[in-house]
């Protein structure tokens, strides 16, 4: 094994850079893992802009495809060579938080464990996936082996896009014979827009404005798709619900429109789930809040993690529940990985998710 | 059985008058109900400034405590004589909304009962409690019999004020060992306090700036008080946790400060129970939300009603755990129930509630 | 209108014959139905046979499809004309019961509503479907518009078979990625297989020992089917899970040793979901109960009734999420109804549902 | 420190004896407590009548309070000489059944951690508290710091005794207003009724036969008692509920007309919560059941541990909500403590449970 790897490394705001980095030590409780392949978050354009900040110096990336190249003294149930995933989400196990099951809301420094996003370490508070080896803390809470069959392609969206937009139809507590309004078909909408399908919603209305992420819908299981730039979509939603409003709407965008689109077509009762990252404050109408009297609920969702998340989110693709290979619209290698920034920062070339391979 | 009976009647923005009505007519669900007790709600008072519309010439009142007078043709399990409370909100049960299990949201004039806020009818959209005689519709849904030894004031905050506060804490997801804060303590507050004893909180703060009602919180159930106007709430709620915050913070006012600062001072996976009425736009700081990555929830809750709500609540008196006879701080007689609702409106002479005997 | 209509009579145990009743009586509440499509369930074979016991003179069954005839006095929001269903479970909506959420132990004979299947009237307490007219009772709680353009077979599932099977699935608490067990498959069984499936389930494996029915399964959901008869169920179950066991076992039968599989291929922490309708006492295996300390769960549920339920299911059947049409194998006239009662008490020719057209 | 430590090992059936024990080596995730206080469990009588099998050689006990000796290189967050206490049950953190929310089900040896109680450890699969020093694996998922103030006599039931019995009650599912049949009032069944009384449940009915057990229950929060030597309990409580039955009844002794009478008190759609550890096949009458057709939940609960358990329990106490040191009624010093034993296994001298010093 080589001293130095490959790693795409933030340098400064505006510039992530693939560079070389020493191997990571690897500690009693940690594995480190061979990256076969990765990809690209919305999250880390955040952080390529300097909207997000984070060390630098760090390497970024928070979606592993690997194989266990070495294991930490105390890990145990795995094996060197084992093909493997981690959710971008890492719980130690061990915080009160994760005591409490709210695993996601871990964090390593804190008595507590109450950090929001503390769970969140891979190219946020440690050296992340985008590289040639990852470091995995906490292995044994972390990695899950990789069903035979699966390609990495196929499992590439469980650490982040598969979860945290299935969380979103989990939060919205759906029942069989609902109606769901899902707000933005980017990667993340669309995973929400398959998971209230495996949830059981039975009119699943796809908002989006790009043609091909409104057929993309269907095809994970919208039933209608609203394109807002040619209707209004408050009133199509109510006029598809015959006035009743949604039981359950998604917010998987992140701005004050959608938001307040969710709670305008949320009937008595109903839940809004937001997965949206904001970048300000959030205004809550009146009319649409009914004064704070319509029983009902927002409900926001960080990204499930842990090894168990990822075994059961791996389940689905091997029982061909859903195929979300479609949304890996481009692949490059690592050495490449600067133009895949360039690509996916612009959204260039109709881009829903880009695949580093090593 | 006389042809006309006094009624606190709404004239018009400023006016609430005590006149006369005819004696209602009662169709084959109905029942009509001797008033011997009821109150004056804030809501009321909205109503009167003309700050929530109800049309002139209504009955006010929506906590009745009465004696069953006459019972509709197709009503059984009741007799006349017996002596029964209703609650604020009456479903109809057969609403799409009741049989979901949602009977606060029932709505008797639309397809699907979805309109918010459809179940409350007493002293809304139909004639309310504060007059000699209240027709109840859908009786069989909402007649609950007083246990014998419980008194009119015993039961009196049964209809609204209890079950309101209550739901506030029930909606919170309350688990033993629990850290809540609930802002405001007037008379809803003071129950939500008292609800989040009963489910097991462990560190209830109360927030208020009247040393009377926070003296009443603690002997309700808070364990710690802040006086907002002595120290900046927040602050004193993260030192009293040790910098943790809150597992569950209840609005009980209806204002933007309290609504922020009830986000400002939750842990991450904490809950944001919501009961004050808003009367504008409602802002949700950035920050206190984590960006929408906190795992937070924000539920309201419009008080339950039925009468298997009701059951339960005069259940808890009963049983002792719960005295809010020391909430009655008035009384008055139905003739001079103008001299009450002036007393009420202007907060005069520290008073919580008024009780209204006929 | 004629005075007298024919129906399907229980006369003694052993007989079930077509013959004639007087129309029946509409009071203000209740809708009289032409029934147009009607169906037999397994528990009218218990009547038929006396281990069920109903009144002589009893008109049988409760799955009723049909068209409104006439609507009482106080029934709003219908049309005379309509096409409706109705549920094997009719709620009054006005039970205490009901007011709590818990709609099928409603009780109309009893103060609080709580004598279990209280709510299940049709062709137990009071005359069903098997007729050419229904009196619905607490109409406005129990009639649900047939949505246009689904046939009468598309939907006569959904009263009994499909709501029952659907609460198998639903209560045993499924989640996306869950392995799923469901034991017998005959119509609640699949329909069970099929709610499963709906709520997310990526490993079912369905149970039984007639290959047509295996077949059926998995062409309604399952993704592994276990002959009984050709191998141990449990160790099949277990081979299947790697020894894992599965997180949701549903029992679909009614006896002893389905029951008792249920918990031995159970997880710790796994729920059993109980459907079938026992004859005698059970017997609780102590080591795969784990001696009570295996955090297991048993839940048993009665067929959910109600028009939103009713609207619920067939949302599920209009938005193509399901077809159970292949279910219904034979089709008889009213006129002939003691012959399909003779097929179907005798499970010949593979019936697995027989429609009853009028 | 030295080399060896008194410890209570059992030997074979019949024999546990006071003897010296190497002290523990410390991994780098483990702490070495110095006990010094513990007690002696209902289970422990079952080791040592040899009803539940442990190896021979290993020490006893499973309800540490003590001081932090030394703590593994790994271990954060702790200083060595802080009081501390653990869980009976010391959930890994990192088997797949923790990070899914289940961590009594935790199991150390097992690839998916879903062997049954294989979250508890302590005197079963390793050496136990009833000892000078206590080795506690995953230290950092299971220590919690004794907050100031709080006596050890005080925080003694915390790990065991008050975690399950709190459980009892919480898998129950009581709501405000509930009716709860707690039935036994040994230590578990006592705290079961402390802990339905803290969840809002408003008619608690507690059995035994013991009069000082049953003067201890209303103590601790039952509103009334009933002696099954003198009154058939099952009539007693159906006479208490008017015949509505209980919404919930709690099992706390392990046997089968126990078992048996929970069903027969409980109305439809009501909770069975079992907390007996069983020593045979169990029957559920048919009646009872109705025949599967209630509605009605069984569940079944594991003392639940952690250090956030504990916390929260610890916090119970600190809050004065209950007072459990009058359970304690007798004292030992390790050095006695095979009297203890002889005393506690023959249940003398109305003991309800020990304290062991050191």
């Amino acid at each position: 094994m080589a001293d130095k790897m490959k790693a795409a490394i933030f340098i400064e705001p505006g510039r992530i850079v693939l560079g070389e980095k020493p191997m990571p030590q690897i500690g009693p409780n940690d594995a480190l893992i061979r990256i076969t392949t990765t990809t690209i978050c919305g999250t880390d354009i955040h952080i390529l802009k300097g909207e997000y900040p984070v060390e630098k110096g760090l390497t970024i990336g928070h979606e592993p495809v690997g194989v266990i190249e070495k294991l930490g003294r105390n890990v145990v149930g795995y094996t060197e060579g084992q093909r493997v995933i981690a959710g971008a989400i890492c719980p130690s196990g061990h915080s009160n938080a994760c005591l409490d099951g709210l695993h996601s809301q871990d964090g390593p420094g804190t008595a507590h464990g109450l950090k929001p996003m503390g769970g969140w370490r891979f190219g946020n508070t440690i050296d992340g996936a985008q590289a040639e080896y990852l470091l995995v803390p906490d292995a044994m809470a972390n990695l899950a082996a990789v069903p035979d069959g699966l390609t990495d392609t196929q499992v590439l969206m469980c650490p982040d896009i598969m979860s945290t937009g299935f969380a979103g139809a989990e939060a919205a507590n759906i029942r069989i014979g609902d109606t769901v309004a899902v707000f933005a078909q980017g990667p993340i909408g669309l995973c929400a827009t398959a998971g209230a399908r495996l949830r059981g919603a039975t009119t699943i209305i796809a908002v989006d404005s790009v043609p091909e992420r409104l057929a993309m819908a269907k095809r994970l299981g919208a039933d209608a798709v609203v394109n807002f730039k040619e209707v209004d979509a408050v009133e199509a939603i109510m006029e598809l619900t015959n006035g009743r409003g949604v039981d359950a709407a998604i917010e998987a965008l992140g701005l004050q429109q959608t938001f307040a689109s969710c709670l305008e077509v949320l009937k008595p009762g109903g839940t809004l789930s937001s997965l949206g990252v904001y970048s300000s404050d959030l205004t809550i109408p009146l009319a649409a809040f009914h004064a704070g009297l319509g029983d009902n609920k927002i409900v926001t969702s960080l990204c499930p993690g842990g090894k168990e998340r990822m075994r059961r989110l791996m389940n689905v693709i091997a029982a061909e529940r859903l195929d979300l290979g479609p949304l890996v619209t481009h692949h490059y290698g690592l050495d490449r990985i600067e133009e895949a920034y360039e690509l996916f920062a612009n959204q260039r070339d109709g881009v829903l998710k880009v695949a580093i391979t090593t």
